[in-house]
């Protein structure tokens, strides 16, 4: 297996690479951090492995509970192969517990349980800072079709039950988390990442964040928070590539 | 009938008093005008009569149609009996053709025909810049039931085929409008107002702005615009009241 091609798309925290498989890509996850609209950054050292090893780890659970994700498997530490998606350009923000953005924009109490649960769908663009955007607009822009939209809600549901049980067996709170969605041949599949740079979450006693937010707010250490939240949610799974410790380089037409 | 009480809520261009019956109040258009979540302002001698007989105009043209709203008549020509409702905090926009902040927030052309027509809800909040909400929020909020958010729907929607088809007569283009509903015992009425404030009405072969739009970009005489729409879309009842030129005072106590 070829791990890298030609650099398809470079992200904040990303890149995606070509393969010799023109279904197939493989995505780094690199060690850059950002927030605020990419106003803060910084580069963190291993911070790509410990949100690899969780992601590969969420798509493998996801996988086996029937819900259909990108994900094939791990090229090394902090590179994925993964079917090659038609990206839709939405972002499925599922939320069951009251923070951040939220809070700012509508009068709920930070940590307040939502109820019914609250999905959001941003339109991802950039250059219009991903504006919260409905079903009609969804509709009326071409986006996706109804029945399209319906199985991404279905699948988020899913995937929010499925994490939020098995975070909750290790005394973490899945307050929110962002999805997105592509096409595959005729099929929706979870794409992206399921990561600590993708979710909120809280330790189920001290309520510490355990994700972006220690970095967004300076909360501590962020390397060591997402290195012990990565080995509590994937136990053994970051040693999985101990011996393999060269990094992907990727890039450049060989 | 007493005209007006004691002042029992002042707005950007409407002020609402109490009236002897506790069931009623009365609603007075003034001359303010505002735009840019009032940024903007500045008094336009009349404009409150132009605004009140289009939308004493529409809710009776609605009631004749089976749409129940606030509506009682009007006291004098700028000033209105209404239902006092419980107000749900949520504006309710209805958009036919992009115009406006949907072109800014999302890949839309001015002018373009919305397919499916597009329904954006805004929680009404000042303070918050009244944010765009989803249904999740609105039953997380506790704002309304399920029950409740669908009848508001559905009422906008046959809103939205009367005034469109009404207009069309008139050679106007009805771009999009926004509603409020409030509660009344147990029903849902339209309430608040329906006018050249809260719609955008296109000239159906010029395409001139026939509403704030005039006023918000500075494309000609606002009150001319006012005045002359007024007169198209409600013939005659301008001159209801003529008679009475007694501007109503209402505020204080007697």
């Amino acid at each position: 297996m070829k791990k890298g091609g030609p650099l398809l798309y470079r992200g904040k925290a990303k890149s995606v690479y070509l393969t010799d498989n023109p279904e197939e890509v493989s995505v780094e996850f690199r060690d850059d951090i950002t927030a605020f609209d990419g106003e803060k950054s910084a580069v963190l050292e291993d911070k790509g492995v410990y949100n690899a090893a969780v992601s590969s780890f969420f798509f493998e659970y996801l996988e086996i509970h029937g819900v259909k994700t990108h994900y094939i498997h791990m090229l090394d530490r902090r590179t994925m192969l993964v079917r090659r998606l038609s990206m839709i350009p939405l972002e499925i923000i599922v939320r069951n517990i009251a923070a951040g953005s939220i809070v700012k924009k509508y009068p709920f109490t930070e940590g307040q349980v939502l109820k019914p649960t609250v999905m959001v769908i941003d339109y991802k663009d950039d250059a219009r800072h991903d504006p919260m955007i409905n079903d009609d607009i969804i509709f009326a822009l071409g986006l996706v079709t109804r029945e399209e939209l319906l199985t991404m809600r279905k699948m988020a549901l899913k995937v929010n039950d499925l994490l939020r049980t098995y975070l909750a067996g290790l005394s973490i709170s899945l307050v929110d988390f962002k999805m997105e969605f592509g096409r595959y041949r005729s099929e929706i599949l979870v794409g992206d990442e399921l990561s600590m740079d993708s979710m909120r979450l809280w330790d189920g006693k001290t309520r510490d964040s355990l994700d972006k937010d220690v970095y967004r707010f300076d909360k501590g250490d962020v390397r060591t928070t997402y290195a012990a939240v990565a080995e509590r949610i994937t136990p053994g799974a970051l040693h999985r590539f101990e011996a393999e410790k060269t990094v992907f380089s990727g890039g450049g037409q060989e």
